[in-house]
């Protein structure tokens, strides 16, 4: 019930966001079912994977250590929750091709500090904000109810991982100066999206 | 009661380990607590990172990515348990040298598969299993009661992890090997151990 409503009415919420979703991707995302929840458990050790970098790169920084320490343990746990959808619809763990997505995104990151921990931070919220807009489209469009149900329910961790990213960012600089810096890499990120990749990937 | 007795007979049943520490070491690690504490810290966020970047090598080994996951949470939960204990002493966070333990360790990784493998997982084995013992000998000497505790409740852990990681060489290989491999790998360890490094870290 509220569920599918709240999925639904995320695109126009997720004011970090751009531009919401080319609708051919979740046609794409849903006809390729398998290898998007293939690319989804890669995502989220990922996820973990930049949560503890940005520790080691930041030994000193008590707030994100804080705060990424918890969000590298939730990804952990999506990963393993995700591995075990992966068990049940029998598709074997392998490696894949990440989309150009990530690689594009980590080109805007500035040198020299605290730009290089700003855009860090930043380009973490917006993969996030977008990884809880897809999952909630997934969720909303997904045949199977049951995963469906799994997908919705990941969405609202997925959204707190944004609001941490950028609340570390301002945190670490000003509101002024993340405003005008997320509009930036936002509007950079969804042309990205704008033209769909070949591959069939969360963030194609 | 049994945790002290537990504790204190750790040397002689650890068989990965070739030598039991240098007496100097616990006695440099009580003088200088609140260092090693520090060390500690990142000892376990480096844990987490190492299981990490294993299943990043290897995403399509089944077993080891669904056993270093658990591992990667528990370093994670112990990583922000040390933490706590830092805040509580009054410890900033800030970065410290690693001793020359780990570069050294991983000298000794071979080059092709799948002796990296068996390598990375044989050397974490033994980190993990000198751990076991540091801590426990950290636990029973510890001047503060509750902090020595806390110690001896870690010993478990990191004894599980030890097993796991040994387990998991021999999964991708043969008991014989291993065997072999463990022995020349824990002369090396006990080696590098053997003189006190001149700033105090767990693994120093
Ligand atoms: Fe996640
Ligand atoms: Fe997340
Ligand atoms: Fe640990
Ligand atoms: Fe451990």
């Amino acid at each position: 019930m509220t569920n599918r409503v709240a999925a639904s009415t995320t695109i126009s919420t997720i004011k970090i966001l751009q531009q919401p979703s080319n609708p051919a991707w979740i046609e794409q995302a849903i006809a390729n079912l398998d290898t998007v929840l293939l690319d989804h458990s890669h995502c989220e050790r990922k996820a973990a994977g930049v949560a503890i970098n940005l520790m080691f790169r930041y030994p000193s920084h008590h707030k994100l250590v804080r705060q990424l320490t918890a969000i590298a343990r939730e990804e952990l746990e999506h990963f393993e929750l995700v591995n075990q959808w992966l068990e049940k619809r029998k598709i074997a763990l392998a490696p894949l091709n990440a989309p150009p997505y990530f690689t594009k995104l980590k080109s805007q990151v500035r040198h020299g500090e605290p730009e290089r921990l700003i855009d860090s931070l930043l380009l973490s919220a917006i993969i996030e904000a977008r990884s809880h807009e897809r999952l909630g489209l997934i969720g909303d469009r997904c045949p199977d109810p049951e995963l469906g149900k799994f997908y919705r329910s990941l969405m609202a961790s997925e959204a707190r991982h944004y609001g941490v990213y950028w609340l570390l960012a301002e945190h670490y600089s000003d509101r002024f100066t993340i405003e005008s810096r997320l509009a930036e890499l936002g509007e950079y990120e969804s042309n990205i999206l704008s033209t769909l990749h070949h591959e069939p990937r969360v963030h194609s």
